[in-house]
């Protein structure tokens, strides 16, 4: 139960899938992360969120993806889902909550191959 | 998953916890419900999401709370939790966000007694 009147951190993650089916041939990972990640680091400044693209496709070296998706790694069982974005935030339930909202609105335009 | 390209709705739902051991005098349940109710129906008019006060002390005759929570009926399973506020809306996930945000903050405006 959120605990409001004093503000209590809380933490929120929600997982953005990503349109790879409707867009088999675009490159939605390169757009997300930028020249050296910094489209992705701008992002996260920005809307106070952490960000993290995950799933099939998300690696760039894709023999290496397969062979980590085989390891039985639990930290790498985010191979076998569907390609998304992971974004979370830690803070107030109001503040928490805005901060997703935004960030939602911010990565969707990434989201939208032509926009 | 979120599906935000399509913008498909999703429901949040959240619960606000009551501040009755800090304040064990003050009528909560009165100042969110107003007269007739109008108050709380207005906050959910302003806010798009549904709330109600559920819990322990929600309902103004404890006779009939007391009868209900004990009826095992599991409609009044909430009666033996501590008083709080469900807050819901069913939108797009961005929207959906935004909505509780707002809606925390303009709650949490009931729940302090000096304002």
């Amino acid at each position: 139960m959120l605990d409001i009147t004093r503000d209590r951190p809380i933490k929120i993650a929600v997982r953005v899938q990503v349109p790879v089916r409707d867009h088999p041939k675009f490159n939605f990972v390169g757009k997300l992360l930028g020249p050296k990640g910094n489209s992705l680091k701008r992002l996260q400044e920005e809307t106070m969120c952490k960000m993290a693209v995950l799933g099939k496709g998300s690696m760039r070296d894709r023999k290496k993806e397969e062979e980590l998706r085989l390891s039985g790694d639990p930290r790498y069982a985010h191979l076998s889902e569907d390609l998304h974005v992971e974004i979370s935030t830690y803070t107030a339930p109001a503040e928490a909550h805005a901060r997703i909202a935004y960030a939602l609105a911010e990565v969707r335009r990434f989201l939208v191959p032509r926009s």
